[in-house]
């Protein structure tokens, strides 16, 4: 038998994500401005043909991204894939985001930003806080997965590697990467078509110890719409 | 309902990885040097303390390279854990490297190789090979984890991103990656000690549409062998 024991929709903790959804299925109101509240995230479904657009509202703010195919949250957009098949660890407006199973799931429309944003790092979870010295429950994006998720009535059947918008990750000649504030202004967005129906959820991430959300360490709000 | 389809444990074609087990429960005899066949893989059992010495026996092989926990399947290798607890794309001798909920399961304890080694692609699989215009089926890292496992009688509750040994991706400034021969020689070897009772697998990777297992592209065997 194989074991299994761990149980990827459990959260360590809660925060408004969980009151936070769009409605209690996952459907948004097409052109309303949601808000996503600081260190919190929120889930959306998504038709495939329509587009997300997220709003960096004051420019210091990362976004841990993910998605599943609406269909089979076995599959997920997975960021190994998406590198294999760009050949680059840096997406670009125009590229085509595809799943685990290398199928296409979202393609980059829009960037105000100068594009810089992560596919390398982990989402921050209780683990990593603790590590960061937390001994009080600290919130952390793959609870705010789990919880937006459950927001809509749905469980994470795992928690993926996430896109993590605007996130600064410079990588050297040798490999080493770093943690730096992000290069986006207020009001960047990031518009991403959906190429097949799917669950997409968005965290504000509420790391707060090292510069990555802005050199104040202070994380902050986000936006986003749906559109046809 | 959260709709879970995908099977991760089913494998898409066969080759002899399901012959080439160590032992029908993945338990190796210490000290023996195994064999992996050419385009295959093979799982191995390891104690806490032991360790894992991988030989690139014709210096030209890349090793798609996974470990689950052996009490919970559900916890494994991941490389965007590493990257984030490494501060690098690129382990090293000494480094640690940990699972998706950042315990600590492999420590790098030897590398005879100039160092070069891959954290940031997917492994192949059949739909990369349809993408690449295979029609028959064509031998796969992932197909290849799977029936590792199966041959060990484990299944792949997942595929995880693999630690790709000895592959030489460059990642230049701009982000952009491409697939290089090895920088390996005959002979080298990578070795790991297991900080926790985990499952190994690798998969000598049947890649043979770009210069990765060598500019013939003719993939090769591997071997290995488990000490205390």
């Amino acid at each position: 038998m194989t074991p299994f024991v761990y149980e990827p929709a459990v959260y360590d903790g809660t925060n408004a994500s969980l009151t936070s959804a769009v409605s209690s299925d996952g459907w948004p109101e097409i052109g309303k401005r949601y808000r996503i509240p600081p260190r919190c995230g929120v889930a959306v479904r998504l038709h495939e043909g329509q587009f997300l657009s997220v709003e960096n509202t004051h420019g210091t703010q990362v976004c841990d991204f993910w998605a599943y195919l609406a269909a089979d949250m076995g599959q997920f957009l997975s960021m190994s894939h998406c590198r294999t098949r760009l050949q680059s660890v840096s997406p670009k407006i125009g590229d085509v985001l595809v799943t685990n199973l290398r199928q296409p799931l979202l393609e980059i429309i829009n960037d105000t930003s100068p594009g810089v944003h992560d596919t390398v790092m982990s989402c921050c979870d209780w683990p990593r806080y603790q590590l960061l010295g937390c001994t009080d429950y600290h919130d952390n994006c793959a609870d705010n997965l789990r919880m937006a998720l459950a927001a809509i009535g749905l469980s994470a059947p795992l928690v993926p590697d996430p896109f993590n918008l605007w996130m600064n990750i410079p990588i050297t000649q040798d490999g080493a990467t770093s943690f730096q504030s992000t290069v986006s202004s207020a009001g960047d967005r990031f518009d991403m078509r959906a190429l097949a129906d799917c669950i997409a959820v968005m965290s504000a991430c509420p790391q707060d110890k090292n510069p990555i959300n802005g050199e104040d360490a202070m994380p902050s709000e986000l936006h986003f719409s749906v559109g046809t």
